[in-house]
């Protein structure tokens, strides 16, 4: 519960810091921050968004406990003139606005304030279609740092020099384009904060879930044991624990298979050699 | 502006659908829904989610406007006995909660009234990180429908049997977990609403951006014209249009390399042998 302030590394980060955080992080080796609850900061034009979706079920009493914090930053009070202008049109033409880079980075730079300057404790992201695919893998390395500073985007995007300057990873929820980082942004710490520890009642529900071991997960089935004539399969309901794992085990291999080529060929990658026909 | 209902096709929808509403739909055909605004019905146990920052910027002025509409349906309505029951513990054991298969059908019976039951016109989905992913293309696909229905999850998922009867699409947002549907139907709903007509200020806009032509949009610049000692690039000052054009197209061409191997590859072939190499 030291709050020694860890020394600020000289090295440059950015997008390759994420090699660095596949590795297991000494949990020892940073105090200040890691003593405390994780930190999300968004900068973002609608600060009004949050908590939004994010304030209800697990993630809302989450945040009521504490066990997590967030902090919206209104992009807009770092805007220009009478007006607050953020944003300015496309350096050679073309429809929608871009955000300028000076705006963007003077709320970068208070969004930042008292975070570790180690971009594998707390990473600055942008919200974006040409990022890297937001994972599970990256929901764990998020989840797994003291922090998390936000970009949202809104229009056609933000002055290319700030990220370059900033060194600003940039993230996808996926191929598709939305209004704005927003619902991006929320959609990832949801999946962020449900892996903090204390949030979810049952630590075992994010083990058995889909990507936990690069599977879907296997169909559900509850009461009412017959339904419309469709009876839950007979195994499940035989109490035969190893039966119901073999099953199981079995559905998310078939359904992995069928659904997710991609996924199915990751998995057979990683079988050892003697597994190969 | 007919109301004359649409006869019932009496064959069988599902997920098999998505090949059908590949191909150009004639606008013509069917009259009650497409002569009125997009309709998203979303079944919740958080319908105070609804709209959430869907309400905000220009999803939520469209919603004003009239040019969407949003009914979030409680899944809690529909629950049994005096505690509103709408789950319980997974077949087979394992931690979480199951939605039940005879809540969720009188939800989803309630959410489709009056709806076509052609599912190329109004697909019913149920979001799930087992489903196919959404992307850009499927975007334009429910837009291009007279509405939607969205089943939200929650907890470890819902029974299979239900998903079976009603023949759901599951469609899922990223390879990730979240605590559940409603950020998923947000941000797919806005993928949706901006690609209606009207919403976007400038039509413009939904071309030039990522994934419409496979590719990663090119970096943006704007205003100041040095910035940091950062300059603009000189060729988009230059006011040589064909310039500018041949530049970016170069730089989504670099970036797509770069970061998305996997849609420049879809790039190569797509393209005509002649530009093999």
């Amino acid at each position: 519960m030291s709050q020694e302030p860890e020394p600020v590394q000289p090295k440059s980060h950015g997008r390759l810091s994420i090699k660095v955080s596949m590795k297991p992080r000494d949990l020892m080796e940073g105090a200040p921050h890691l003593a405390q609850a994780f930190e999300a900061r968004v900068v973002t034009l609608f600060p009004d968004a949050f908590p939004g979706t994010l304030g209800l079920s697990l993630t809302g009493k989450a945040l009521d406990a504490g066990l997590w914090r967030l902090k919206p930053i209104d992009l807009r009070t770092f805007g220009l003139g009478k007006h607050r202008t953020v944003d300015d049109t496309p350096a050679g033409g073309g429809a929608g606005m871009v955000l300028r880079a000076d705006v963007v980075d003077a709320a970068l730079e208070a969004a930042m304030e008292d975070t570790p300057a180690d971009r594998s404790r707390w990473p600055v992201i942008y919200l974006s279609p040409r990022g890297r695919r937001f994972d599970q893998a990256m929901a764990r390395r998020f989840a797994a740092c003291d922090g998390l500073t936000m970009l949202c985007g809104r229009f056609e995007g933000v002055d290319q020099r700030v990220l370059d300057a900033r060194q600003i990873e940039e993230v996808s929820l996926g191929d598709f384009v939305l209004t704005g980082g927003e619902l991006p942004a929320q959609a990832m710490l949801d999946a962020v904060v449900r892996l903090l520890p204390g949030v979810l009642g049952n630590a075992a529900s994010t083990e058995e879930e889909s990507f936990s071991d690069g599977m879907l997960e296997h169909p559900q089935y509850t009461r009412p044991q017959e339904w419309q004539g469709a009876e839950i399969p007979a195994v499940l309901t035989s109490g035969n624990h190893g039966e119901v794992a073999k099953w199981r085990r079995a559905q998310s291999e078939a359904l992995t298979q069928e659904r997710r080529p991609d996924l199915w060929q990751a998995h057979l990658d990683r079988q050892p050699p003697k597994k190969q026909r």
